[in-house]
This record gives structure tokens, C-alpha cells and sequence, in this order.
């Protein structure tokens, strides 16, 4: 039997300051705590509704409907390390305010699929840990390597180190004539801006090469959604790689 | 003021079955309502909170914060229609069973991006003109033509008429290497499966290439999101049209 103290404390790391107080966060449904055990996540605590009740699995769930199984899982010490070096060679998003947790969770998903090295968020990027992030990747969080970087430092360091920063905006040069490069032999960052309000001054600054998607006829739409955008800049970048050319 | 009744009546519009009666839905926002008007839509009602104040604009509004102002826009008959013969040269997507308003809602932002010629549905995809699939569209609803389609028989019937149909499949042919073609000379159909279940066995049957975006390394993801499959597929068309290439 779950206490009413448990209950208070498993809803509350709904919320961003208890998620940080525990260190931990909430993981629900078969597949995803198997994923997060199967690469090497801790699991603090395990609930199944099979043992503690679909009511008491109701008041504990984060999800409109309650998954048979919920677990509190260790949020890696990586997630909140600052970043400000360059990386290693590879290819690497960098979100520079990324606020909706479906966008940071598909771009999680995304990054997955298409073998990014690592994802860099801003301060002000969406927390990954949000209960709506963790569901939106499915499964993703656990294999994609994820942390914060103070962006424009991270991009100067990359620039510095010899690697090259490309940033997504509405006026770059087309996509698909620029000649990308894939970070087989240098560390590639490509740059995500906020779903409002593009890439920030600061970082965009520091970005090597402006890239956009560009639009066909005359489309009305001003902009495409940020994970859209993000996918699309992904499967292009990977398009050039051995393999697929 | 806004009597009790139409209180009712317009919050009722939520709902599809309401909607059908009606022929009219809602539309949520000074930008979404100016480009229904654009757009040529007929706008039946309109109301802003200026003038029937914030709380009867919190009753009506489908929204968690609701918006300045709320339009009663007429549904086109056009929505409602049931394909079956083969559209004219150019190039479509047909959605067999997309049931997310989210995923419908970014589908068609990204089909006003790529100009796609026209959107077909299955009739287990989600309405058009559920409140969450207009929001999310961001105006593409008003400019992207769309209708319901019987899929299997459309895709036989453009391919009777010499076009093609392509689908997406987790073991199709890699998308970067198949020579596409973009609809030019002909129609040509882009089907997109469920979210879970992909396409049904008796559109697979009508399909005339099977086609798949590629992962890149070791993903652990077993597929991509819908939408996202979308946005991708049609850059990768759009790439190979003239201008792009």
C-alpha cells in the first residue's frame, strides 16, 4: 500500500523543484521503464497497478490515463552539466530555447533515429525531465546523450576548435545545394531556435553557415513547426553521409 | 451579451457531431480568424472578448486560455466529400488513419510549406475541424485543399490513370536512393500510415513503391513519429523538383 506522504511525494515530482530536490524523475509505461532499465538508468522505486490499485495509480500518474506500471527513475548527473567546450567529432543539435515539451521530445526522438552524438539545450530550453518530454521521446531520453551548454560559448569553443556551427534560419541558403558537413572529422553543431522567436542574438553571432529549409510555390506558412524543421535538417545532413548518397 | 443558449450552442461545436449538424466549426485567434477571412471561408459568427467580456469568452472559447477572438466558420463541402477517382497531376498525401489532431494539424502545416497539391483522409483519420487540429495547423487549414477519400480506391484509380503511389514503410526502399517522381506529368500520392499500425493491408495492396526513410547508426527507435515521417518525406520530394536540385 502506497501512505498519502508517498502519494504527495510521487505527485509532486510533476513539478520541476522536486524533480531537482530528489534528483529523480517519473517514468511510465511497460516499454519505457524496460528501456531506461535496459540502458542503464537507476530505478529508485517501481509501482504496478497489478499491486498498489488503479486508484492509487490514478493519484500517482502524471498521464491522463495511468500506465499498468510507473517508476521513479535517477536523473543522470550529465543532464545538468553546463556545457562551454567543444565536442568531440560528430554531428550535434544545439537548442537555443526550445520551450514546448512535445517539440523537445520529438527532437529527442528524431535525434535517435538519425544517430546524433549528442543534444546541447539552453538554459531556457524546456526542462528534459518533464513528465511530457520523458512520454513524447519513446524511449529515446535514455539512449540520446543530453546536456545543458551555455550555447553561444559552446558554438565560439566549437568554431575555435576547428568545427563548423550551423544555425536554421528563414533567410539561409538553401539546404540542399549548401555542401554540409557531417562531423565525421570535426565536431558539427546545428543550431535549433525558439518555436517564436528563431535562434537569439547572441547565438546567432556565433553560427559558421545560415541554413533554411526552403518552401515550394507559394506557400502561406511563415514558418515550419521547430521539431519539423529540426527532423527535416536531420534526415538532410544525414542524406550526405556514406551510405545514403 | 451572449444568452445562455448560444453559451451552449457554441460550446457544443467542440464536438464533431455538433459540427456535422451545424456544417460550421470553430476558429480561435486574430491571426487564424484574418486568414479564414482571406482564405475565402465564410465566416458565420464572430465574437471578441472586447465585446462580451473575458468570462463568457473562458465558457465558449475550446482553448485553456482563450483568445480575443472566436469565429463560427463555415465548413466547405468539399471536406466532406468521398474520393475515389484519381486527382489531376501533381502531388498528394493520403493519410489512412491518422488519428493524433496534432499530428493532422502539423501534416497539413507541413503540406501548405512543401505545396502540396491536395491532402486526402481515410475516414478513420481525425477531423479536419476538431478545435486541435485547426490550432494546430497555424492557417494551413485555410489554404491546403483538402478532402475524405476512400484510399484503396484512390490509389487505384491513380495508378489506372498512370500515376503513382507511393508508401511509407518500415522495410521500403531507401528514400534517398528511389528515383521519386514529384507529379509533374502525372499524379502522384504519398501515403502515410497510422500512427501505430502504419497502412492498412488494403492500401498496401494498391501501393506501386514501398518507401523508407532510413535510421543512421545503431537507433533504438523502432519508427518515427507520423508527422515527422511526413515533413521528411516530402522535403526529400521537394529536393528533387526543379530549383532544388
Amino acid at each position: 500500500m502506497l501512505s498519502a506522504k508517498d502519494i504527495k511525494r510521487l505527485r509532486a515530482l510533476g513539478q520541476k523543484k522536486f524533480r531537482d530536490e530528489e534528483g529523480a524523475f517519473v517514468v511510465e509505461g511497460e516499454k519505457l521503464v524496460r528501456e531506461a532499465k535496459e540502458s542503464g538508468f537507476r530505478i529508485r522505486e517501481c509501482y504496478r497497478m497489478a499491486d498498489i490499485g488503479e486508484a492509487a495509480m490514478e493519484r500517482i500518474s502524471q498521464l491522463s490515463s495511468p500506465s499498468p506500471v510507473l517508476a521513479v527513475v535517477e536523473k543522470p548527473s550529465a543532464w545538468d552539466e553546463m556545457k562551454v567546450d567543444a565536442p568531440e567529432a560528430g554531428l550535434y543539435i544545439a537548442l537555443d530555447g526550445i520551450r514546448d515539451p512535445g517539440n523537445l521530445g520529438t527532437i529527442l526522438r528524431c535525434a535517435d533515429w538519425f544517430g546524433v552524438s549528442g543534444v546541447f539545450a539552453s538554459a531556457d530550453t524546456v526542462e528534459i525531465s518533464n513528465p511530457k518530454v520523458v512520454q513524447a521521446t519513446m524511449g529515446a531520453i535514455f539512449r540520446v546523450k543530453f546536456a545543458r551548454a551555455d550555447i553561444p560559448s559552446l558554438c565560439r569553443a566549437t568554431r575555435a576548435a576547428g568545427g563548423i556551427v550551423y544555425g536554421t534560419f528563414m533567410d539561409g541558403t538553401n539546404i540542399y545545394k549548401e555542401g554540409l558537413r557531417t562531423g565525421a572529422d570535426g565536431p558539427v553543431i546545428i543550431v535549433i531556435g525558439n518555436e517564436a522567436n528563431g535562434i537569439s542574438a547572441a547565438t546567432a553571432a556565433e553560427v559558421s553557415a545560415r541554413i533554411s529549409i526552403p518552401a515550394y510555390g507559394n506557400s502561406g506558412m511563415e514558418s515550419l513547426n521547430a521539431a519539423v524543421a529540426t527532423a527535416i535538417t536531420l534526415s538532410e545532413f544525414r542524406r550526405r553521409c556514406q551510405g545514403n548518397e
